[in-house]
Protein backbone atom coordinates (compact mmCIF):
# COMPACT_ATOMS: atom_id res chain seq x y z
CA UNK A 1 0.00 0.00 0.00
CA UNK A 2 1.61 3.37 -1.11
CA UNK A 3 2.28 5.74 1.35
CA UNK A 4 0.24 8.70 1.96
CA UNK A 5 1.17 12.60 2.53
CA UNK A 6 -0.67 15.91 3.60
CA UNK A 7 -0.15 18.91 1.30
CA UNK A 8 -2.05 22.25 1.03
CA UNK A 9 -4.90 20.44 2.76
CA UNK A 10 -5.62 17.36 1.34
CA UNK A 11 -4.32 13.85 1.87
CA UNK A 12 -2.44 12.41 -1.08
CA UNK A 13 -0.57 9.41 -2.44
CA UNK A 14 3.45 10.26 -1.30
CA UNK A 15 4.32 10.13 -5.18
CA UNK A 16 1.58 12.58 -5.96
CA UNK A 17 2.84 15.16 -3.08
CA UNK A 18 4.25 17.84 -5.52
CA UNK A 19 4.12 21.62 -5.33
CA UNK A 20 4.89 25.08 -7.52
CA UNK A 21 8.05 25.82 -9.08
CA UNK A 22 7.15 29.19 -7.90
CA UNK A 23 6.81 28.02 -4.20
CA UNK A 24 8.75 30.50 -2.27
CA UNK A 25 10.07 27.73 -0.15
CA UNK A 26 11.70 25.85 -3.23
CA UNK A 27 13.36 29.21 -4.70
CA UNK A 28 14.30 31.35 -0.93
CA UNK A 29 14.23 28.95 1.78
CA UNK A 30 11.69 30.60 2.34
CA UNK A 31 10.34 28.38 5.19
CA UNK A 32 10.88 26.77 8.44
CA UNK A 33 9.88 23.13 9.42
CA UNK A 34 9.83 20.69 12.87
CA UNK A 35 10.70 16.59 12.70
CA UNK A 36 8.67 15.47 15.50
CA UNK A 37 9.73 11.69 16.60
CA UNK A 38 7.22 8.92 16.68
CA UNK A 39 8.03 6.67 19.65
CA UNK A 40 5.38 3.27 20.02
CA UNK A 41 3.14 5.22 17.54
CA UNK A 42 2.98 8.22 20.38
CA UNK A 43 4.47 12.00 19.05
CA UNK A 44 6.73 12.94 21.71
CA UNK A 45 7.37 15.90 23.04
CA UNK A 46 4.40 17.68 20.56
CA UNK A 47 3.96 20.64 22.18
CA UNK A 48 7.35 21.84 22.86
CA UNK A 49 7.70 21.23 18.78
CA UNK A 50 4.96 23.64 18.61
CA UNK A 51 6.26 26.34 20.59
CA UNK A 52 9.33 26.24 18.19
CA UNK A 53 6.88 26.10 15.00
CA UNK A 54 5.44 28.92 16.33
CA UNK A 55 8.53 30.97 17.07
CA UNK A 56 9.81 30.32 13.80
CA UNK A 57 6.69 31.25 11.80
CA UNK A 58 6.61 34.90 13.95
CA UNK A 59 10.18 35.58 13.71
CA UNK A 60 9.92 35.40 9.47
CA UNK A 61 6.46 36.69 9.57
CA UNK A 62 5.13 33.83 8.10
CA UNK A 63 1.09 34.18 8.20
CA UNK A 64 0.26 30.87 8.89
CA UNK A 65 -2.44 30.06 11.71
CA UNK A 66 -1.41 27.67 13.87
CA UNK A 67 -4.02 24.87 15.00
CA UNK A 68 -2.74 22.41 17.49
CA UNK A 69 -5.45 20.38 17.47
CA UNK A 70 -6.12 20.19 13.83
CA UNK A 71 -2.22 19.48 13.59
CA UNK A 72 -2.34 16.93 15.82
CA UNK A 73 -5.00 15.00 14.02
CA UNK A 74 -3.56 15.03 10.74
CA UNK A 75 -0.51 13.45 12.36
CA UNK A 76 -2.20 10.92 13.88
CA UNK A 77 -4.13 10.15 10.68
CA UNK A 78 -0.83 9.24 8.68
CA UNK A 79 0.68 7.87 11.46
CA UNK A 80 -2.27 5.35 11.60
CA UNK A 81 -2.75 5.39 7.39
CA UNK A 82 1.51 5.12 7.20
CA UNK A 83 1.29 2.05 9.87
CA UNK A 84 3.96 3.89 11.53
CA UNK A 85 4.92 2.27 14.84
CA UNK A 86 8.57 4.23 15.42
CA UNK A 87 9.50 6.88 13.55
CA UNK A 88 9.33 10.76 12.85
CA UNK A 89 6.90 13.27 11.07
CA UNK A 90 8.45 15.70 9.14
CA UNK A 91 6.32 19.06 9.09
CA UNK A 92 7.33 21.69 6.48
CA UNK A 93 5.61 25.54 6.32
CA UNK A 94 6.93 27.47 3.74
CA UNK A 95 5.01 31.29 2.79
CA UNK A 96 3.40 29.83 -0.73
CA UNK A 97 3.52 30.84 -4.07
CA UNK A 98 4.11 33.82 -5.31
CA UNK A 99 5.50 34.93 -9.09
CA UNK A 100 9.42 35.35 -8.12
CA UNK A 101 10.46 38.52 -6.65
CA UNK A 102 12.80 38.51 -3.31
CA UNK A 103 10.42 40.29 -1.45
CA UNK A 104 7.22 38.64 0.04
CA UNK A 105 3.84 40.06 -0.54
CA UNK A 106 1.44 40.26 2.80
CA UNK A 107 -1.24 37.25 3.16
CA UNK A 108 -0.09 34.79 0.42
CA UNK A 109 -1.20 31.51 1.31
CA UNK A 110 1.51 29.39 3.67
CA UNK A 111 2.36 25.66 1.29
CA UNK A 112 1.79 23.30 4.39
CA UNK A 113 3.87 19.90 4.17
CA UNK A 114 3.34 16.85 6.41
CA UNK A 115 4.70 13.13 5.79
CA UNK A 116 6.31 10.81 7.96
CA UNK A 117 9.32 8.47 7.82
CA UNK A 118 9.78 5.26 9.85
CA UNK A 119 12.83 5.04 12.12
CA UNK A 120 14.95 2.85 14.46
CA UNK A 121 15.94 5.05 17.69
CA UNK A 122 18.96 4.53 19.52
CA UNK A 123 17.53 3.31 22.75
CA UNK A 124 20.20 2.89 26.43
CA UNK A 125 19.53 -1.39 26.48
CA UNK A 126 21.46 -4.12 25.09
CA UNK A 127 22.33 -2.47 22.02
CA UNK A 128 22.71 0.97 22.87
CA UNK A 129 25.35 2.52 20.80
CA UNK A 130 27.59 5.67 20.69
CA UNK A 131 29.14 7.26 17.68
CA UNK A 132 31.86 8.74 15.81
CA UNK A 133 31.99 12.61 14.84
CA UNK A 134 33.75 14.80 13.13
CA UNK A 135 34.42 18.50 13.48
CA UNK A 136 33.86 21.41 11.17
CA UNK A 137 33.55 25.06 10.89
CA UNK A 138 30.33 26.38 11.07
CA UNK A 139 29.35 28.56 8.23
CA UNK A 140 25.80 29.06 8.81
CA UNK A 141 23.96 32.34 8.59
CA UNK A 142 23.23 34.37 12.08
CA UNK A 143 19.86 33.36 12.92
CA UNK A 144 20.92 29.56 13.41
CA UNK A 145 17.89 29.91 16.18
CA UNK A 146 15.06 29.38 13.77
CA UNK A 147 14.26 26.17 11.91
CA UNK A 148 14.83 27.08 8.52
CA UNK A 149 15.10 24.86 5.66
CA UNK A 150 18.09 27.33 4.49
CA UNK A 151 20.53 23.82 5.85
CA UNK A 152 23.27 24.21 2.68
CA UNK A 153 25.94 25.01 5.43
CA UNK A 154 24.70 21.96 7.61
CA UNK A 155 24.46 19.46 4.98
CA UNK A 156 27.83 20.00 3.33
CA UNK A 157 29.49 19.32 7.04
CA UNK A 158 26.82 15.89 7.45
CA UNK A 159 28.16 14.90 3.50
CA UNK A 160 31.56 15.26 4.65
CA UNK A 161 31.22 13.31 8.43
CA UNK A 162 29.71 9.93 6.41
CA UNK A 163 32.45 10.01 4.05
CA UNK A 164 34.58 10.10 6.36
CA UNK A 165 32.55 7.54 8.32
CA UNK A 166 31.36 9.66 10.47
CA UNK A 167 27.62 9.83 12.30
CA UNK A 168 27.70 13.39 11.98
CA UNK A 169 29.61 17.18 12.33
CA UNK A 170 30.42 19.26 15.42
CA UNK A 171 30.06 23.09 14.31
CA UNK A 172 32.87 25.71 15.62
CA UNK A 173 32.54 29.26 15.43
CA UNK A 174 35.31 31.54 16.66
CA UNK A 175 36.94 28.60 18.00
CA UNK A 176 33.60 27.90 20.46
CA UNK A 177 31.55 24.72 19.46
CA UNK A 178 27.89 25.72 18.65
CA UNK A 179 26.17 22.40 17.97
CA UNK A 180 25.97 19.35 15.55
CA UNK A 181 24.29 19.66 11.98
CA UNK A 182 21.39 18.66 13.43
CA UNK A 183 21.96 18.33 17.20
CA UNK A 184 22.81 19.58 20.45
CA UNK A 185 26.06 18.90 21.81
CA UNK A 186 26.80 18.72 25.46
CA UNK A 187 30.19 17.90 27.37
CA UNK A 188 30.63 16.84 31.16
CA UNK A 189 33.57 17.22 33.24
CA UNK A 190 34.29 16.61 36.65
CA UNK A 191 30.42 15.73 36.95
CA UNK A 192 29.39 19.26 35.82
CA UNK A 193 27.39 19.50 32.42
CA UNK A 194 27.69 22.45 30.11
CA UNK A 195 25.74 22.97 26.62
CA UNK A 196 26.28 26.01 24.78
CA UNK A 197 23.39 29.01 25.65
CA UNK A 198 20.43 29.15 23.20
CA UNK A 199 20.75 32.30 21.52
CA UNK A 200 20.48 33.37 18.28
CA UNK A 201 23.79 31.18 17.61
CA UNK A 202 22.51 27.77 17.96
CA UNK A 203 18.75 26.28 17.56
CA UNK A 204 17.25 25.69 20.89
CA UNK A 205 16.79 21.77 20.87
CA UNK A 206 13.42 20.59 22.18
CA UNK A 207 15.05 17.17 23.18
CA UNK A 208 17.57 19.55 25.02
CA UNK A 209 15.00 21.66 26.44
CA UNK A 210 13.13 18.55 27.50
CA UNK A 211 16.24 17.15 28.99
CA UNK A 212 17.39 20.15 31.28
CA UNK A 213 14.86 19.15 33.40
CA UNK A 214 15.40 15.66 33.81
CA UNK A 215 19.19 16.61 34.60
CA UNK A 216 18.34 18.42 37.10
CA UNK A 217 16.50 15.76 39.03
CA UNK A 218 20.08 13.60 38.98
CA UNK A 219 21.33 16.22 40.86
CA UNK A 220 23.86 17.63 38.49
CA UNK A 221 24.66 21.31 37.52
CA UNK A 222 23.89 22.45 34.04
CA UNK A 223 25.84 25.32 33.14
CA UNK A 224 24.80 27.00 29.67
CA UNK A 225 27.71 28.26 28.83
CA UNK A 226 30.24 27.57 25.42
CA UNK A 227 33.13 25.60 26.02
CA UNK A 228 36.03 25.32 22.85
CA UNK A 229 37.31 22.59 20.93
CA UNK A 230 40.38 21.94 23.57
CA UNK A 231 37.53 21.51 26.25
CA UNK A 232 35.73 19.09 23.89
CA UNK A 233 38.74 16.81 23.09
CA UNK A 234 39.35 17.00 26.94
CA UNK A 235 35.75 16.32 28.54
CA UNK A 236 35.10 13.01 30.49
CA UNK A 237 32.00 12.62 28.21
CA UNK A 238 30.37 14.12 25.48
CA UNK A 239 26.99 13.18 24.17
CA UNK A 240 24.71 14.86 21.42
CA UNK A 241 20.76 15.23 21.85
CA UNK A 242 17.83 15.78 19.04
CA UNK A 243 14.94 14.90 18.18
CA UNK A 244 16.10 11.69 15.61
CA UNK A 245 18.72 10.70 17.80
CA UNK A 246 17.18 11.12 21.85
CA UNK A 247 20.25 10.95 23.90
CA UNK A 248 23.41 9.53 21.93
CA UNK A 249 27.40 9.07 23.20
CA UNK A 250 30.07 10.36 21.43
CA UNK A 251 32.76 8.05 21.84
CA UNK A 252 35.30 9.76 18.83
CA UNK A 253 36.11 13.00 17.67
CA UNK A 254 38.07 13.51 15.05
CA UNK A 255 41.25 11.30 15.89
CA UNK A 256 40.40 11.72 19.84
CA UNK A 257 38.86 9.12 21.79
CA UNK A 258 36.30 10.41 24.50
CA UNK A 259 36.45 8.17 27.62
CA UNK A 260 38.37 5.59 26.11
CA UNK A 261 36.04 5.05 23.18
CA UNK A 262 33.38 4.10 26.11
CA UNK A 263 29.92 4.73 26.68
CA UNK A 264 30.33 7.16 30.52
CA UNK A 265 27.98 6.61 33.27
CA UNK A 266 26.61 10.07 33.54
CA UNK A 267 25.50 10.08 29.72
CA UNK A 268 23.97 6.56 30.48
CA UNK A 269 22.09 7.60 33.16
CA UNK A 270 20.73 10.62 31.39
CA UNK A 271 19.65 8.73 28.45
CA UNK A 272 17.59 6.18 30.47
CA UNK A 273 16.08 8.74 32.56
CA UNK A 274 15.13 10.42 29.25
CA UNK A 275 13.96 7.26 27.69
CA UNK A 276 11.83 6.54 30.83
CA UNK A 277 10.02 10.37 30.18
CA UNK A 278 8.89 9.19 26.81
CA UNK B 1 -1.67 31.55 -24.12
CA UNK B 2 -0.67 30.05 -20.84
CA UNK B 3 3.16 30.26 -20.06
CA UNK B 4 5.39 27.67 -20.52
CA UNK B 5 8.52 26.44 -18.42
CA UNK B 6 11.03 23.62 -18.90
CA UNK B 7 10.62 20.90 -15.96
CA UNK B 8 12.59 18.15 -15.62
CA UNK B 9 13.36 17.78 -19.11
CA UNK B 10 9.66 18.48 -20.33
CA UNK B 11 8.44 21.68 -21.63
CA UNK B 12 5.03 22.13 -19.74
CA UNK B 13 2.48 24.69 -18.81
CA UNK B 14 3.51 26.90 -16.36
CA UNK B 15 0.42 26.24 -13.57
CA UNK B 16 2.18 22.04 -14.01
CA UNK B 17 5.28 22.91 -13.37
CA UNK B 18 5.87 21.03 -10.01
CA UNK B 19 8.40 19.39 -8.34
CA UNK B 20 8.38 16.81 -5.36
CA UNK B 21 8.19 17.88 -1.87
CA UNK B 22 11.18 15.52 -1.49
CA UNK B 23 13.16 17.57 -3.67
CA UNK B 24 16.45 18.60 -1.46
CA UNK B 25 15.70 22.43 -3.06
CA UNK B 26 13.02 22.83 -0.74
CA UNK B 27 13.91 20.34 2.08
CA UNK B 28 17.27 21.83 2.56
CA UNK B 29 18.40 24.90 -0.08
CA UNK B 30 19.89 22.54 -2.01
CA UNK B 31 20.50 24.00 -5.28
CA UNK B 32 21.52 26.90 -6.98
CA UNK B 33 19.93 28.92 -9.54
CA UNK B 34 20.65 31.87 -12.01
CA UNK B 35 18.68 34.91 -13.47
CA UNK B 36 19.96 35.81 -17.48
CA UNK B 37 18.71 38.77 -18.70
CA UNK B 38 16.76 39.11 -22.16
CA UNK B 39 17.23 42.15 -23.72
CA UNK B 40 15.28 42.73 -27.47
CA UNK B 41 15.05 38.95 -27.45
CA UNK B 42 18.90 38.72 -27.08
CA UNK B 43 20.62 36.90 -24.28
CA UNK B 44 22.66 39.09 -22.77
CA UNK B 45 25.92 37.56 -20.86
CA UNK B 46 25.05 34.39 -21.30
CA UNK B 47 28.80 32.97 -20.74
CA UNK B 48 29.59 34.53 -17.68
CA UNK B 49 26.26 33.26 -16.69
CA UNK B 50 27.46 29.61 -17.91
CA UNK B 51 30.77 30.01 -16.10
CA UNK B 52 29.11 30.87 -12.76
CA UNK B 53 26.65 28.01 -12.83
CA UNK B 54 29.69 25.67 -13.62
CA UNK B 55 31.65 27.43 -11.01
CA UNK B 56 28.11 27.00 -7.90
CA UNK B 57 27.66 23.66 -8.97
CA UNK B 58 31.49 22.19 -8.72
CA UNK B 59 31.82 24.15 -5.68
CA UNK B 60 28.48 22.01 -4.15
CA UNK B 61 29.21 18.88 -6.12
CA UNK B 62 26.05 18.79 -8.09
CA UNK B 63 26.30 16.23 -10.66
CA UNK B 64 24.93 17.97 -13.46
CA UNK B 65 26.69 18.11 -16.46
CA UNK B 66 26.35 21.47 -18.42
CA UNK B 67 25.51 21.11 -21.37
CA UNK B 68 25.24 24.70 -22.94
CA UNK B 69 23.89 24.22 -26.62
CA UNK B 70 21.37 22.26 -25.19
CA UNK B 71 20.82 24.82 -22.63
CA UNK B 72 20.86 27.57 -25.14
CA UNK B 73 18.29 26.14 -27.23
CA UNK B 74 15.52 25.44 -24.21
CA UNK B 75 16.13 29.22 -23.87
CA UNK B 76 15.36 30.23 -27.10
CA UNK B 77 12.31 28.15 -27.59
CA UNK B 78 11.03 29.58 -24.43
CA UNK B 79 11.45 33.03 -25.46
CA UNK B 80 9.64 32.47 -27.94
CA UNK B 81 6.89 30.43 -26.73
CA UNK B 82 6.32 32.93 -24.30
CA UNK B 83 6.64 36.30 -26.36
CA UNK B 84 9.27 37.23 -24.22
CA UNK B 85 10.94 40.65 -25.82
CA UNK B 86 12.38 41.85 -22.35
CA UNK B 87 12.95 39.74 -19.65
CA UNK B 88 14.74 37.11 -17.86
CA UNK B 89 15.25 33.23 -17.69
CA UNK B 90 14.72 32.07 -14.11
CA UNK B 91 17.38 28.97 -14.13
CA UNK B 92 17.66 26.19 -10.89
CA UNK B 93 19.37 23.37 -10.49
CA UNK B 94 18.53 21.22 -7.11
CA UNK B 95 20.41 18.47 -6.28
CA UNK B 96 17.86 16.16 -6.83
CA UNK B 97 14.92 13.85 -5.17
CA UNK B 98 15.95 11.71 -2.66
CA UNK B 99 14.56 10.26 0.75
CA UNK B 100 15.22 13.75 3.52
CA UNK B 101 17.99 13.47 5.54
CA UNK B 102 20.86 15.62 5.75
CA UNK B 103 23.51 13.83 3.78
CA UNK B 104 23.35 13.84 -0.19
CA UNK B 105 24.07 10.18 -1.96
CA UNK B 106 26.10 10.36 -5.25
CA UNK B 107 24.47 10.10 -8.45
CA UNK B 108 20.81 11.54 -7.60
CA UNK B 109 19.22 12.70 -10.63
CA UNK B 110 19.51 17.04 -10.64
CA UNK B 111 15.83 18.65 -11.04
CA UNK B 112 16.27 21.51 -13.67
CA UNK B 113 13.70 24.45 -13.90
CA UNK B 114 13.37 26.96 -16.23
CA UNK B 115 11.35 29.72 -17.26
CA UNK B 116 10.71 32.88 -17.94
CA UNK B 117 9.52 36.15 -16.49
CA UNK B 118 8.66 39.72 -18.55
CA UNK B 119 10.70 42.41 -16.82
CA UNK B 120 11.21 46.32 -18.20
CA UNK B 121 15.10 47.17 -17.41
CA UNK B 122 16.14 50.57 -16.61
CA UNK B 123 17.79 52.34 -19.44
CA UNK B 124 20.01 55.38 -19.17
CA UNK B 125 17.75 56.99 -22.03
CA UNK B 126 14.93 60.01 -21.29
CA UNK B 127 13.24 58.03 -18.17
CA UNK B 128 16.63 56.94 -16.31
CA UNK B 129 15.97 56.28 -13.33
CA UNK B 130 17.36 56.12 -9.20
CA UNK B 131 16.52 54.80 -6.55
CA UNK B 132 16.64 55.15 -2.53
CA UNK B 133 18.10 52.25 -0.55
CA UNK B 134 18.70 51.27 3.11
CA UNK B 135 21.69 49.17 4.75
CA UNK B 136 21.13 46.56 6.96
CA UNK B 137 23.21 43.36 8.70
CA UNK B 138 24.60 41.17 6.30
CA UNK B 139 23.44 38.38 8.20
CA UNK B 140 24.09 35.53 5.34
CA UNK B 141 26.34 32.30 5.46
CA UNK B 142 29.79 32.43 4.68
CA UNK B 143 29.78 31.20 0.91
CA UNK B 144 27.93 34.38 -0.44
CA UNK B 145 29.88 33.14 -3.71
CA UNK B 146 27.91 30.00 -4.60
CA UNK B 147 24.81 31.15 -6.07
CA UNK B 148 22.49 29.29 -4.04
CA UNK B 149 18.78 29.65 -2.81
CA UNK B 150 19.38 30.14 0.56
CA UNK B 151 18.21 33.54 0.34
CA UNK B 152 16.74 33.78 3.62
CA UNK B 153 19.02 36.63 4.72
CA UNK B 154 18.16 38.19 1.56
CA UNK B 155 14.42 38.43 0.78
CA UNK B 156 14.46 39.35 5.00
CA UNK B 157 16.55 42.60 3.99
CA UNK B 158 14.96 43.28 0.69
CA UNK B 159 11.37 42.91 2.19
CA UNK B 160 12.09 45.51 4.90
CA UNK B 161 13.29 48.24 2.14
CA UNK B 162 10.38 47.38 0.39
CA UNK B 163 8.50 48.10 3.83
CA UNK B 164 10.28 51.74 3.74
CA UNK B 165 9.85 52.76 0.33
CA UNK B 166 13.31 51.48 -0.89
CA UNK B 167 14.13 49.74 -3.64
CA UNK B 168 16.42 47.02 -2.11
CA UNK B 169 18.91 46.84 1.00
CA UNK B 170 22.94 47.68 1.21
CA UNK B 171 24.38 44.59 3.18
CA UNK B 172 26.91 45.70 5.89
CA UNK B 173 29.14 42.66 7.80
CA UNK B 174 31.89 43.98 10.43
CA UNK B 175 31.29 47.70 9.56
CA UNK B 176 32.43 47.02 5.85
CA UNK B 177 29.61 46.82 2.88
CA UNK B 178 29.15 43.69 0.91
CA UNK B 179 26.97 43.89 -1.91
CA UNK B 180 22.91 44.38 -2.36
CA UNK B 181 20.59 42.20 -1.23
CA UNK B 182 20.75 41.04 -5.32
CA UNK B 183 23.44 43.11 -6.66
CA UNK B 184 26.78 44.48 -6.13
CA UNK B 185 27.38 48.18 -4.87
CA UNK B 186 30.05 50.72 -6.45
CA UNK B 187 31.25 54.32 -5.09
CA UNK B 188 33.08 56.97 -7.19
CA UNK B 189 35.35 59.26 -4.65
CA UNK B 190 37.35 61.56 -6.67
CA UNK B 191 37.39 59.87 -10.09
CA UNK B 192 38.17 56.39 -8.36
CA UNK B 193 35.91 53.44 -8.65
CA UNK B 194 35.62 51.11 -5.66
CA UNK B 195 33.60 47.86 -5.55
CA UNK B 196 33.92 45.06 -3.01
CA UNK B 197 36.63 42.18 -4.22
CA UNK B 198 35.65 39.05 -5.19
CA UNK B 199 36.16 36.35 -2.72
CA UNK B 200 34.06 34.14 -0.54
CA UNK B 201 31.92 37.50 1.19
CA UNK B 202 30.46 38.41 -1.93
CA UNK B 203 29.03 37.28 -5.20
CA UNK B 204 30.99 37.82 -8.34
CA UNK B 205 27.73 39.91 -10.59
CA UNK B 206 27.79 39.25 -13.81
CA UNK B 207 27.36 42.40 -14.82
CA UNK B 208 29.95 43.27 -12.24
CA UNK B 209 32.77 41.42 -14.34
CA UNK B 210 31.06 42.62 -17.90
CA UNK B 211 31.53 46.29 -16.35
CA UNK B 212 35.25 46.15 -15.30
CA UNK B 213 35.84 46.32 -19.13
CA UNK B 214 34.28 49.07 -19.57
CA UNK B 215 35.06 51.04 -17.29
CA UNK B 216 38.47 50.30 -17.73
CA UNK B 217 38.17 51.63 -21.53
CA UNK B 218 36.99 55.51 -19.67
CA UNK B 219 40.06 55.75 -18.67
CA UNK B 220 38.86 55.12 -15.10
CA UNK B 221 40.88 53.24 -12.12
CA UNK B 222 38.32 50.61 -10.26
CA UNK B 223 40.23 49.11 -6.88
CA UNK B 224 38.39 46.44 -5.71
CA UNK B 225 38.44 46.96 -2.22
CA UNK B 226 36.08 47.11 0.60
CA UNK B 227 34.55 50.29 1.90
CA UNK B 228 32.75 51.21 5.27
CA UNK B 229 29.15 52.52 5.75
CA UNK B 230 30.64 56.37 6.38
CA UNK B 231 32.82 56.24 2.93
CA UNK B 232 29.63 54.58 1.24
CA UNK B 233 27.34 58.20 2.82
CA UNK B 234 30.25 60.28 1.83
CA UNK B 235 30.74 58.90 -1.99
CA UNK B 236 30.85 61.33 -4.63
CA UNK B 237 28.29 58.80 -6.85
CA UNK B 238 26.97 55.53 -5.65
CA UNK B 239 25.18 52.63 -8.29
CA UNK B 240 24.47 49.19 -7.86
CA UNK B 241 24.65 46.53 -10.73
CA UNK B 242 22.72 43.49 -11.51
CA UNK B 243 21.52 41.06 -14.17
CA UNK B 244 17.93 42.45 -13.72
CA UNK B 245 18.92 46.20 -12.88
CA UNK B 246 21.49 46.98 -15.25
CA UNK B 247 23.60 49.70 -13.90
CA UNK B 248 21.10 51.95 -11.57
CA UNK B 249 22.37 54.73 -9.52
CA UNK B 250 22.00 55.03 -5.99
CA UNK B 251 20.61 58.75 -5.00
CA UNK B 252 19.50 58.42 -1.41
CA UNK B 253 20.72 55.88 1.52
CA UNK B 254 18.83 55.81 4.63
CA UNK B 255 18.42 59.32 5.28
CA UNK B 256 21.36 60.50 3.44
CA UNK B 257 21.20 61.91 -0.35
CA UNK B 258 23.81 61.37 -2.59
CA UNK B 259 25.38 63.38 -4.93
CA UNK B 260 22.26 65.61 -3.69
CA UNK B 261 19.98 63.32 -5.05
CA UNK B 262 20.94 63.46 -8.67
CA UNK B 263 22.75 61.07 -11.25
CA UNK B 264 26.24 61.27 -11.53
CA UNK B 265 28.31 62.08 -14.68
CA UNK B 266 30.65 58.96 -14.12
CA UNK B 267 27.17 57.03 -13.53
CA UNK B 268 25.54 58.12 -16.70
CA UNK B 269 28.57 57.27 -18.76
CA UNK B 270 29.02 54.08 -17.40
CA UNK B 271 25.36 52.97 -18.22
CA UNK B 272 25.53 54.05 -21.67
CA UNK B 273 28.65 52.51 -22.30
CA UNK B 274 27.17 49.16 -20.38
CA UNK B 275 24.04 49.96 -22.76
CA UNK B 276 25.75 50.42 -25.97
CA UNK B 277 27.66 46.61 -25.39
CA UNK B 278 24.16 44.92 -24.96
Amino acid sequence: MSKIAYVNYKFLNFTDAKIHVEDRGLQFGDSIYEVIPIFNKKLIDLNFHFNRLKYSLSELNIKYKLDKIKLKNIFIKLIDKNFILNGVIYLQITRGVQSREHAFKKNIKPTIIIYTQKKKFNLPNIKFKGVNVITYDDLRWSRRDIKTTNLLPNILAETLARKKNAYTAILIKNNKITEGTHCNIWIVKNNKIFTHPSNQDILKGVTRTALKTIIRKLNLIIYEKSFTKKQLYNADEVFLTSSGSFVTPILKIDSILINNGKIGNITLKIAKLYFNSL
